[in-house]
């Protein structure tokens, strides 16, 4: 069986935050101290929210092309800009959408900039600049507190190309190999598997957020507890990205 | 707390199977019965199975298309008559992948044809003819059963166009709303959500993949419990499709 926990009682994350340990402190305190082979999902607004990694839209000078974004699309042209400043490519503005590919190279809307869950009302908070490295970081500090072997998820929230509605995916991670591989497997009637690299980071982030995405109660991380991960010390949530010039479907 | 819950035990499914029934069983044997408000993740290999919805590719005769695509694309010609039979519009082929979109208007890899976990070296199952009906008809027969309140979702493997690895998704549902549409809805400091629609069905899906992909079990289904969604009579799997024109990123 597979718990997926909710880390409740953090307190509102500010900069400087140990995020580490309040994550250890939180868990303990409602209870269900951090164990071995724990998975602790964060959604990455927290983690932006803790390095400093918030904007003041009042602070931005939109570019001319930020301007002209703005009005066709009547957006914020400040917000533009931010967005703008996180992308490395364009992949589709319409519809009030602006799909792009973030530095690290994934690929959603508004080049993951969020305004929710960010306090002030002309805050934004863009990804985290290495999520892996804040996976990473995060992950020590927890092993260091508790002495627990764990891995630590940076999630986001994604539309998709061809379905409805948002996930939760990836975009960050520490001792766990996001990508399951699973070719040369046999299945139960001895059928050896061809295509099967299973996203488990993304699968896990999706179950975390089924405990997280309560906007009003503000649970912003899940401890995943149960679930047998192969262990890596370089995983990269790049691992997850596939290249535009692979894409199966455009 | 949410628990996912892999039903064991059970039989290897065959033409004729009464799934609900053997789910039902197989829970109540292993010490966790069905409850109510319990979501039972199922994969649509067994239902095909159950449904008598194998093809032998014995038994097929390609047409001239799928002779040139096989030949093409280095692959079983009989294969590739049974996707195309499954398809109603290719969305791209090239690599090996034929991307198509099903009767249902699932796009994905060969139509949603399965090679693994079918008994039988030339026999392929396609997807539930009507992937919900078959999810009502699981759902009203563990209810009556068990008379606990309950969803089914019968789950699939897709791919991603620009993410690697595969996830789970919902390809069919019963008693549960696939969408949980949070627009409105105040975050933490009272900004209003603009755009979350959350994709629940999916992400039960994925939670419940990290029980079910073991290939070597042969874990077909999984309960998950204690995750509070909207319940919807005639909820539909179709809500989770985006429709083609109004693709985000294509």
């Amino acid at each position: 069986m597979i718990e997926i926990i909710p880390i409740k009682g953090l307190p509102i994350i500010k900069e400087g935050d140990d995020l580490g340990e309040l994550i250890c402190r939180a868990s303990e305190a409602q209870g269900t101290p951090i164990r071995d082979g724990d998975i602790i999902v964060v959604t990455h607004v927290v983690v932006s929210r803790a390095e400093g990694n918030i904007v003041n839209l009042d602070e931005v000078e939109p570019s001319p092309f930020a301007r002209t974004i703005a009005e066709e699309f009547n957006r914020d042209p400040a917000l533009v800009e931010v967005v703008l400043r996180e992308a490395k490519s364009i992949i589709r503005m319409g519809d009030g959408h602006i799909i792009a590919e973030t530095r690290h190279g994934f690929i959603c809307a508004n080049a993951g900039v969020d305004r929710s869950n960010v306090p002030g009302e002309r805050n934004v908070a863009p990804l985290p600049v290495d999520p892996d490295l804040s996976a990473r970081r995060i992950r020590k500090r927890i092993m260091e507190l508790t002495g627990r072997e764990v891995a630590v998820i940076i999630s986001d929230t994604h539309g998709r190309a061809l379905r409805s509605g948002e996930i939760n995916v990836a975009i960050g991670v520490a001792g766990i190999n996001p990508i399951k591989d699973r070719r040369g497997e046999k299945d139960l009637f001895g059928y050896t598997l061809k295509v099967k690299r299973t996203a488990i980071a993304d699968e896990l982030s999706s179950a975390a957020e089924l405990v997280i995405g309560q906007a009003d109660e503000g649970i912003p991380a899940a401890i995943i507890r149960g679930y047998r991960y192969e262990r890596s010390e370089d995983a990269t949530a790049k691992q997850l990205i596939r290249p535009k010039e692979r894409s199966l479907f455009i």
